[in-house]
């Protein structure tokens, strides 16, 4: 009998041993009488591609993945900040638009507004699941590549622009620019 | 003419004025000859809801608001944390997996690595877009609401475990727990 197929998102591939980390879910969903899909799984083999190269079959891989899946299981614990892995958001608003379910966990019992209360105070959190032995994505990318190459693949492109200290939040020149691309992709005449 | 509709994803309905933050995103818009759509829009006359309730309505109404939209152009500066906001990252991955455009920006002209770099050193990031006026979301969650109502939404829960120190990255309780919620909400038997 076919077992359904779980997506399974998470920071995990970042870890020091992501193969190893990925067959312990596996195995789990097995016991489950579920096929867990782990997003390393199609992104072998790329050791001769430059970078761009890279990101793009990665982004392209765990996309086909996800819609191959019948649900998404999401390790939401934060990473790198008060929220999860921006690559995991990203999976779990995927896999919510395509109307199929998501379950997640996260591995710290803080609300979020506790954990952004501690990241206001300077301090960086006790918990954000970062370490020196976890991979940083390099792709010479401005964000995770989930976010990225998805707006590169719709047609657009991330815009950087470099702002004046205090106005990273405010600042509109990169929101204009991407306003021009937004007529250029939708065919807005004149 | 009917402008096209371009969702406006960013951690602008956190500033100290939102609706300000809004309306000068959509007077460019409207100069471009496109409508742009706040989430903050459909979010009004909120103040006699619980908490749990507001939650709800405001992720429902924001996934209303992306259906629809033919575009969105996605504030991805970083906030708090390496990462663009959470709920931003969702809301590309929700169009995205639609099939609509994507624009985006940030404003910051560094690379994920170089702020991962950064942010490793136990330094809070010269660049994250906090400040002691911006709001933290405060609905009792454990993660942006976007990302804890879509998954309670699509029948399932977030599930917070406590772990040791140090395992955070690692702990698979919630995730077991994760399977029997998968388990129950694909009606696999046994």
């Amino acid at each position: 009998m076919k077992r359904p197929r779980i997506y399974l998102a998470g920071p995990e591939v970042f870890l020091a041993d992501p193969i190893e980390a990925g067959r312990r879910k596996r195995a789990l969903c097995e016991a489950a009488g579920l096929e867990g899909v782990y997003p390393l799984d199609n992104s072998l083999e790329l050791f001769r591609l430059t970078k761009p190269e890279q990101a793009k079959l990665i982004s392209q891989s765990n996309e086909g993945l996800m819609r191959s899946c019948e649900a998404a299981i999401a390790n939401l614990t934060p990473f790198r900040g008060v929220s999860g892995d921006a690559g995991t958001a990203y999976e779990v608003g995927f896999m919510r638009a395509l109307g199929r379910p998501v379950l997640g966990y996260t591995n710290t019992p803080l609300t979020l507004l506790a954990r952004s209360l501690v990241y206001r105070t300077g301090v960086r959190l006790p918990i954000d699941a970062d370490a020196p032995d976890v991979a940083i994505e390099d792709f010479d990318l401005a964000e995770n590549l989930m976010i990225e190459i998805a707006i590169e693949a719709s047609g657009g492109r991330l815009v950087r622009t470099q702002v004046a200290a205090g106005t990273e939040m405010t600042d509109l020149t990169g929101f204009k620019l991407c306003l021009e691309e937004a007529r250029r992709v939708l065919g807005v005449a004149g």
